[in-house]
């Protein structure tokens, strides 16, 4: 049932802390790491990432270890070749040299972004293999930052080349702020990763000059129209310890909300400056926006514990999962401004979900995880992760989607007509790539107990009060063997996630003797470890029809099919009917494995009839039929005008995992499927 | 059953052919008056507007007379406010006096046709009104226009105050040539509608100006983004008799395709630029663009003849009817580029469905009608005349919609929480006004045989052949009273269209006796006269339910509620229980009257339930539910886990005419209705 073990590739398995990173090393965290928890002033944060990440969660061949290589394999390379191609790194250079104005490449005033987001990746990418052609290139370009950065620290090439170096002029639109946010979290990752201190010391440097112009007493009030900052501020103290940035993290959250933004074409609402964070219950706005502030506020809580907080962000998550979200875990409903949408309004077919609204969630929900320990976040880590994430980057690692609808009709005019390799808004490519880069430390957490795993793959995991080895096919295979090596002996608790999709129907042996789990969202196993323990755990993996609240329009009188974490799509290339005109009835089952971009995946299958061209109308077979007549092909018709008919030719339809669709031909492709049964 | 027997005014009973107006009369036509039709040259129209159109049709008081008297009574004045508020006739004060520059207010390039389509709206009100007072304030504007002309007859007050007086610049976003095709269309609606020169010979200037620099041989090869000078050039070459116009309209017809409007962001599609018009068989892109060139193509076939424009027409109309049209005959499926989408692309939320969009289809179908003279047209004109279109005005005749969706959700940040009296691009409101003030225009057509009645309003109707005085309370009852005055006795077919949704079900009796009519489309009734006649035409009125194509996703597992040539919604303001959670089931039923801005309408009832909050997962309620348990809230949910539920608390859904929405407390509104019977 595993069926790409990948290409024998062992992410993690390198010497990352030889010789060959010259600088001294910091603890080698990951992404995101409280110091609130470890702290003596109380602890916000119930569990903490593994520390050293670089040693806590090794990936061994498996279904991400090959997807992790692919990305550092073939993205990296990719983002820079394409980087280079779109002039984005010719833009640093353009700052550089600060005489020369022009002609700066492409419009947009977050170009930057496009190389700190792939800057981070490379860096997360170094912190698990040793790879000095990677280490160099990433020198090269953070030098090339370093050329773009002002003498009081300043950085940003566009203001620099095209707005004549006039600074903070358009916070609404001109993403300054979140352009230093990304630089800054590209820094810590390039410090955490490798031990050096150029790029670091490069973002420092511009950090200290944005508390300086906005924090308390500066020359500046306001607060950025795209939220990025707040979180990456929050990190800046976690890995200096110095205050002014979490101030300034504060201050930029107290201050949003006062309308600073001023009324722009989409409203304050787009901004999130509708009202005060802490007064606002509701997710709303532009997505990825929402996101990424609703994980800066997690970050200020998580380092304040102000419960304040912690209430109306649970509210904000309540309001996304209860409707705004697409049971891929994507988010946005809306081409228009890229917004939320409103509850319930989740069409499959004009559906935006922005990849980076998918890595937001993650990121939110990891943030959350750590704040409260509960599963319902780690299940949405899960859900997002394997399908709204994974479905915009190609199996091959080189052609991303921006947008990720649910539906595509015959000859959709919505969006491309498949993957592209770059983007003239190219946010999405690089932030998947750094996502990949660092995502085995979202894998599990620890805290004083011990260790808990969240999310399930082949490797080794160690905390410092204990450790497991995990082999799986999962997300295929249900069945995950872990073993407590020898050496990670002792008293310890081993908490085990129980996603909510198989909660009350896993099970769980110990040494082969079944151990009751009844309907817990985490096994808790506490003992004193020998060493050498086999636990089994087996999720149910009978493919799942799923249903939607009734006003998810779109989805009505439809299912979904699921299978373990992954939910399925039906694409035309695998169908003998029409995809559109299939009218499916009873259950699903396992079909045969098929082969996508050289990986093997398990099909589901479902029976149905091919629903009948409409009938014309009765009266209209006696007239005489025109040229063109409008009645034939008018969509609507008279309920009990003529009898419902599901009792067309028969046929199957095969469905594949969500996030494999658009590897092949192009087409038509559904996640919703009418069904007789779907009431 | 009649609700809204309008206020005495009569409209078209006025003196408008006194000597008040001191110009020499034209043929005094209304919008579109193909002239092929009565040339010896072979005839393209097989049936042509009345003429003269200011005696033709009369509306006496009623439903439609009504809503022409509020129109001219208050939304020409509110415009007039309006356009002085927002500096819209200032604009053309910038231009007259060349040396000012600026301030311009507005941004848009083509504010100027507001002006003009008042304009229009203004005169087509003059043609059938006795009013001195809107004569003199169309003066007043008229000589504005003409102050705003340049010597050597060019008009657009952006190009002279913004641009510098840079002409065509900007072929594919300038609306230049667009709004050209307005103050022509202006320039004839006075001409025809005063029998002054003034405005026609301003256009006219233009037009010359246009056709040199344009037309074969021109200096310029080129066509407008927006698509609408070419129906207007073809209306003057029918004013002229001039072959000039006629041949420049053909040749932005036969030049667009060649992609000369450039690869925008939106792409070629967007611009209807895609493929030349003869290789083009679905309608695409921006849905008044598409639609105003549709308009434009049907008035060059129909002067032309040439049948390959024909085919391709009904090619286009067919695709836009099978998928792409709204059951209000809406169009325009998406907010992002107001396109029209894909087929079956028809949400309910996310409908644009621009007020534009309606009327261009009105002025589509009309030509088509006259072209083919099918029953298809004239029901789609029906269709979008009492619902599409009436809709995006508010019953006081001073508040629009822009954009008019099929479902409001609850709390709904979709757009304005309600109509608006202007817009920053307010080219629907001007729409509104010069599609009500010629309305009656469109109600019948004659030809070489007689009458033919399409649209059935109290009022009288004369051709040159015949006439009959129609007394009705339409669209509420259903009893149509035709009698044919005595002095249209002679040798002639009247002939009576039965709508689409009638027939088979319509009866006709003449002076009591019954006839039959079968399922026709039109009755034909060819006979000498004598006059005195009494026919009464019986339409069914029983509240219809209706299902859509499975493909409309929105839709599916709904119903839509249609009476007589009516679509009906709910509006949360007529129910007891949440509209969102209200699942049908039964027939539909005649409802008591509502009042609504001071008019009584028929309602529609429903009986349903409220369906029951989804009870949370069984095995959750032996755990303990944590605080923001994500689970209870997440709206998927798998099928089987629990039983269908449609028992909960009985209720009643009460519907209203959809064109009355939004005219009380905004909120919640569907067109389509969860259903048991609906699949």
């Amino acid at each position: 049932m595993v069926a790409d073990r990948g290409d024998g590739m062992t992410v993690g398995d390198g010497a990352a802390t030889t010789g060959l990173l010259d600088g001294r090393r910091t603890a080698a965290d990951g992404p995101a790491r409280p110091v609130a928890a470890v702290s003596e002033t109380g602890s916000a944060a119930v569990r903490r990432p593994l520390s050293p990440a670089s040693d806590a969660v090794r990936l061994w061949p498996g279904f991400w270890a090959a997807r992790v290589a692919a990305n550092a394999e073939r993205s990296l390379a990719a983002g820079l070749a394409r980087m280079t191609a779109a002039g984005t790194l010719e833009n640093l250079e353009l700052a550089a040299r600060t005489a020369h104005h022009g002609p700066y490449h492409g419009k947009l005033p977050f170009l930057d972004t496009d190389v700190f987001k792939w800057l981070e990746a490379v860096c997360w990418h170094l912190q698990t293999a040793d790879s000095p052609e990677w280490l160099e290139r990433a020198e090269e370009v953070i030098a090339l930052v370093g050329r773009a950065q002002q003498p009081d620290g300043y950085i940003n090439s566009y203001v620099t080349v095209v707005r004549g170096g006039e600074r903070w002029a358009d916070l609404p639109s001109g993403h300054e702020l979140y352009c230093a946010g990304h630089l800054i979290q590209a820094g810590i990752a390039h410090r955490r990763a490798t031990g050096r201190e150029t790029l670091f010391d490069i973002a420092r440097r511009f950090a200290d000059l944005i508390v300086a112009e906005f924090g308390e007493g500066g020359r500046r009030v306001g607060y950025c129209g795209h939220p990025e900052v707040e979180t990456a501020l929050v990190e800046l103290y976690r890995e200096t310890g110095e205050r002014a940035y979490l101030d300034l993290a504060g201050r930029f959250i107290d201050l949003r909300g006062e309308g600073l933004l001023g009324d722009r074409p989409f409203g304050r609402r787009y901004f999130q400056d509708l009202r005060p964070v802490r007064e606002t219950h509701v997710m709303h706005g532009h997505a990825v926006r929402a996101l990424y502030l609703a994980t800066g506020v997690a970050d200020l809580y998580l380092e304040t514990g102000e419960a304040e907080l912690l209430d109306v962000l649970r509210d904000q998550w309540d309001d996304l999962v209860r409707g705004k979200t697409y049971i891929t875990g994507g988010t946005g409903a809306r081409h228009r401004d890229e917004a939320l949408g409103d509850a319930f309004e989740l069409p499959a077919d004009q559906a935006y979900t922005e990849t980076c609204a998918a890595i937001a969630l993650m990121q939110w929900a990891w943030r959350m995880q750590l704040a409260t320990g509960e599963s319902q976040y780690a299940d949405m880590f899960e859900r997002v992760l394997y399908n709204g994430f994974l479905a915009g980057v190609s199996l091959d690692a080189e052609r991303f989607f921006y947008v990720n609808p649910l539906q595509v009709r015959p000859d959709s005019t919505l969006g491309p007509a498949g993957r592209r390799e770059w983007f003239t808004c190219a946010c999405c490519p690089p932030n998947v790539m750094r996502t990949f880069a660092s995502l085995h430390h979202y894998f599990a957490t620890s805290d004083e107990t011990g260790l808990q795993v969240h999310q399930y793959a082949p490797g080794s995991i160690r905390s410092e009060l204990g450790g497991v080895d995990v082999e799986t096919g999962y997300p295929f295979d249900g069945r995950v063997r872990i073993e407590v090596p020898v050496d990670c002996a002792g008293e310890w608790t081993l908490s085990l996630r129980i996603p909510a999709w198989a909660r009350g129907q896993a099970s769980l042996s110990i040494d082969g003797r079944a151990v009751e789990i009844g309907t817990t969202d985490y096994v808790r196993l506490t003992r004193a470890w020998a060493g050498g323990e086999v636990l089994e755990l087996d999720f149910p993996m009978e493919p799942r029809l799923t249903l939607a609240d009734p006003r998810v329009d779109d989805a009505r009188g439809c299912v979904a099919v699921e299978r373990g974490p992954l939910v399925y799509c039906a694409e035309q290339v695998d169908q003998e009917a029409e995809l559109d005109g299939v009218q499916l009835s009873g259950a699903a089952r396992e079909g045969d494995m098929i082969e996508i971009g050289g990986a093997l995946f398990p099909t589901v299958v479902l029976d149905g009839v091919v629903r009948p061209a409409r009938s014309k109308s009765k009266l209209k077979s006696k007239s005489k039929l025109k040229e063109g007549d409008a009645e034939a092909a008018w969509p609507y018709r008279t309920l009990g005008a003529e009898q419902a008919q599901h009792e067309g030719e028969r046929t199957t339809v095969t469905t594949i995992p969500y996030f494999a669709w658009a590897n092949r031909e192009f087409g038509a492709m559904r996640v919703w499927l009418p069904h007789d049964s779907a009431h």
